[in-house]
């Protein structure tokens, strides 16, 4: 493991490491902003962020805003890569499949089931490594941006007990119904509806497999990509099996990390109610 | 004039416009952000920022995270690219000359002097437009980083009266005296260091023919570039002429915009309080 980028950020440090990683098969990258009381030797949670589609682990630490946050409630941030890279792994010219577009499932299908096992490393993996590697609790949130905030919600979603605070910005909140998740769940899984469902957060709320953990979502009401997103699905799901939801329309906001930006501070704030309270 | 982008931000509004300079004699690009008060009819007053080397108007919106602290105070804050651009314009293969790197200069010598006249661009026709097209007061604050707080510093110390406010992060402190000064300042305006001092913040503050205006600077110490910024030599020449100066060496922090977004609270607040105090 090998620390590729430092940089102070208030009063703590952005970090970003790059590792061999047995899930994917490749080298994978993750920004990590270790607050000031860690760097104080206080062992502080976890809070997993998952990027969207062409991302990878530069553009949240970059433009979202989280350090100041971090810091202000001693949060460990980790955000990786959204998919693995390399002249080896299987690509696809679209922007919505395949290298930056990983979807955080395990593929079954070819070409992608070699390397594309997201899953395993965002939900084991990862927190594994971080939780050896760094001055980090097993107190554990995680949320995400589009098709981070679908990667959020269903890995969550899929580990009852693993996480203890989930959110999500803009959300692919229901992608076996919405033109996004049906390619790349297809690519991926195979075309099975039923399959898809275990990767489909409102289909998991419907089958109530999971725990009762609140989903918080700030969704953008200028968002042009509002189709794929769907987070009216998911609110129904949720109505319907007795899920808290709280799901905040954001009048004139679209889909970028301005808007996530912009609540940055309240989900940070959301996630150490229940990391630290 | 036409808005190319425009992206709610912290209850304000963050847009880029394109426009037909007359100073450049090209199409120029800003940033601009309008916070809420703004928007809801307030005339605001207005901070500029100036750029780092190889930067366009997008670096700054993007990363420094000044919206949330411009929405707070209520201050307009534009942000221009850091030269004219396009296939017409003179360029250089080096990062730090030509296109990305105007040094906020008048030049005089060819092949610059068409078109690289950026002190024009930012302190006489950005501000009459700013004040012509948008809700603005006639109250204005600079700053910039690196060749940008270099820039903020000149700008406002050539113009007495006109700016309320400066400061600036990591600014090329003296750029009569370092590489990258040495080598802009001869392109653009040729190997007289008589004529450098017009354009050099510690040659400036020698001469006296600046107000009194208090500067604030960051500085990182574990900046990359220290050598090519030299605020101690800034300093000296301030304290020389009694011109107050608040230099505040930061451990541990580098050059990049992680710095930046550390301290932009305390900037926005410093030039708050004189804009609205």
């Amino acid at each position: 493991m090998e620390r590729i980028e430092h940089h102070a950020s208030f009063k703590g440090r952005q970090e970003v490491w790059q590792h061999a990683s047995a899930s994917t098969g490749t080298d994978m990258k993750f920004g990590i902003y270790l607050p000031p009381q860690a760097l104080a030797g206080e062992r502080c949670p976890v809070l997993y962020w998952l990027s969207g589609l062409t991302c990878s682990e530069q553009n949240f630490i970059t433009k979202a805003g989280v350090q100041q946050y971090a810091a202000q409630h001693g949060l460990i941030v980790v955000a990786p890569d959204t998919s693995p890279r390399g002249p080896g792994v299987p690509d696809d010219a679209a922007y919505d499949l395949g290298q930056g577009a990983g979807f955080y499932v395990n593929a079954t299908q070819q070409p992608w089931a070699a390397h594309y096992r997201m899953q395993d490393y965002v939900a084991e993996e990862l927190p594994a490594l971080i939780e050896q590697h760094f001055p980090a609790t097993q107190a554990r949130g995680i949320f995400g941006h589009s098709m981070g905030g679908h990667g959020a919600l269903v890995t969550a979603l899929r580990h009852p007990g693993r996480y203890r605070s989930v959110s999500a910005f803009a959300p692919i909140a229901a992608p076996a119904q919405v033109p996004w998740g049906q390619k790349a769940l297809t690519a991926y899984l195979g075309s099975d509806p039923k399959v898809w469902a275990d990767w489909d957060a409102a289909a998991l709320i419907a089958q109530a497999r999971a725990e009762r953990l609140p989903l918080l979502i700030d969704q953008g009401e200028a968002d042009e990509f509002l189709p794929q997103l769907r987070p009216d699905l998911l609110q129904a799901a949720c109505e319907k099996a007795g899920h808290p939801i709280t799901l905040r329309m954001q009048p004139g906001y679209d889909h970028s990390y301005y808007f996530i930006a912009s609540f940055m501070g309240e989900h940070v704030a959301h996630h150490a109610a229940a990391l630290r309270g």
